[in-house]
């Protein structure tokens, strides 16, 4: 009933008219923010980021069934990043054509052959899903993909719910404004952030977010920087540059960038084939890989994101390697499942 | 002391340089937005409304003076609205030099011998101060003027004490951010129009908001509309023009513009000598001053906040005839009095 109610709202011009340019403002009094393409580093104009006029329904079993598989899902990250031969198997074909995952992978091993001095690895993943109508009626809750490393939107989404129910109150759908959860990934993300920098034990260290140069979303990052400076843990933005001009490791293995030691390293770019222009890049990320930093990722855990992991993952009987004593798990992520084909030029079985 | 660490800080070149882009994004994504001259009437940019790098320190004792001072002036406004002989006297020799103020002065007239049918009026005062440092030492609060119509910036300022905070945050001074003071007028603002609304008493009506046609400060205003909806009581925007236009009175001198019945009038414009530029316009104003509905403010507000008032009520004896029994209230108001110097081509006595 709430889509039916939608769709008339939808469906009267002149109401959509009227409340474009409220909703505009709302969302940018509620700092869903996105600078412009004509000056991504500049604060002097902003825009507000592309967003939905309405929520999207979300039916309550999906939405708890979701919430329910994350905890699996952030387990067989965990498992498979963990598992170096699962992970030189599956990426080995992609390896061979890819020069850009081979560089990753030599970090990788090298990582592991030296003992990295830092256990602790933080993950923030993000699944994406989109509802599955199937002809027969019924909706499933498929999944599109799982992002391990510098996952966006968990800021600007914290302020969405305020900026739907103040849509919903002025297009005189008071009841609907009710329905709207609250959502915070800010002060998720943040807490995980949080205990990293806690469990590395050093008031003087830093966050470090790694940033791009062309920052359009840096207003998603920001509010979870916020977040932090609210418990008094200060952060920096630095770009991988700035780590090959000025980063270094003391003799424990101590990162240091501009002259701060550095906690974390939040890698909110980096991760990209088109960021690693030199060969200093790679220097600059086999620093922080070996560091006594806590990386949010580190590289088994950029490397378990793959799509190449999640394809191989999707076959029959492997999602049972990881969870051997737990079909419950199993069926639960697998339910999620869509087909993903290959692209290498051989037959493959699909699932 | 509060002021020695700032002037550090301020000395600090590169500190402010490293500042500038972090305060910026702070007041944007706080929504202390203003649109941009380029374009003030589009939703698709913005920029930050001009604020402070760091809160002002104002004494405590100055603060609870303007605090405790705020209530006689309300009042003051009030007697002096209600009182016409005085309005008339005072704004005669005005009157004879200001065309714009003549006009008003006649709607004035005219409603009075009508005798308005609604007796409620709202006042939304604002006073703004300097902090007067004398020679010999010793800080005072001396009133600049008072706004008794349109007074801005109550809702952008219910977002800088945030700003604040957070910048004294990330400038290591955390200590003082503890010091920035909750304020939130765009709340009692919005208090003050949702009791007349209700006073007005028909669920149906509505708030109007009498904006510009230039609207670069419109998120000033939208924090007072928010928080309305909030108490699920609508709000529209319309120009003068609106009015003019499809304005009009029922037999019970209801108001009704564009088909909504007008239960408040808040004027946000259409108080200065260029909105009115055609005889439509001043209709327009005759019209809601004879309606039922509250106006925020009304006429003889209006004019009871006009500069020639306020010099009036400086001279010697004249605060006396508004408050004959009250000595401490005189007294209080008095010494917030700065010099106030006719324009008048006549010899006047000076406070």
């Amino acid at each position: 009933t709430n889509s039916a109610t939608h769709q008339a709202v939808l469906k009267d011009e002149n109401l959509i008219t009227n409340i474009e340019e409220i909703a505009k403002d709302t969302a940018l009094l509620h700092g869903v923010l996105m600078r412009t393409k004509e000056t991504p580093n500049s604060p002097e104009v902003v825009s507000y980021a592309p967003f939905t006029l309405f929520p999207t329904p979300v039916p309550t079993a999906l939405f708890h069934q979701a919430l329910a598989v994350q905890t699996h899902f952030n387990r067989l990250v965990d498992r498979v990043s963990q598992n170096p031969s699962f992970l030189e198997e599956t990426l080995a074909s992609t390896i061979k054509v890819d020069n850009f995952t081979a560089r990753l992978f030599n970090i990788y091993k090298q990582v592991q052959q030296e003992h990295c001095p830092q256990s602790i690895v933080l993950g923030l993943n993000r699944s994406d899903y989109m509802l599955d109508h199937s002809p027969h009626g019924g909706t499933s809750l498929k999944q599109i993909e799982i992002n391990t490393i510098a996952a966006s939107f968990g800021g600007l989404a914290s302020r969405t719910p305020d900026v739907h129910r103040h849509i919903l109150k002025v297009t005189n759908l008071p009841e609907e404004s009710k329905n709207v959860l609250d959502n915070n990934p800010a002060a998720g993300l943040a807490r995980g952030l949080a205990k990293a920098w806690e469990l590395y034990g050093s008031e003087r260290a830093v966050v470090m977010f790694l940033v791009e140069d062309v920052q359009r979303n840096i207003y998603d990052h920001r509010y979870v920087e916020n977040e932090l400076w609210k418990r008094n843990i200060p952060v920096i933005r630095r770009q991988l540059e700035d780590v090959c001009r000025t980063g270094s490791l003391d003799e424990s293995r101590r990162l240091f960038v501009d002259g701060r030691e550095i906690a974390t390293v939040y890698f909110r770019n980096g991760y990209m084939p088109q960021n690693y222009t030199s060969d200093k890049s790679w220097e600059a990320r086999l620093m922080m890989e070996r560091s006594l930093a806590v990386k949010c990722p580190d590289i088994s855990t950029h490397l378990a994101g793959t799509k190449k992991v999640q394809q191989e993952l999707a076959r029959q009987g492997v999602l049972e390697r990881f969870f051997p004593d737990e079909p419950e798990t199993v069926a639960q992520i697998r339910a999620t499942f869509a087909g993903l084909y290959t692209l290498d030029m051989v037959e493959e079985q699909h699932c």
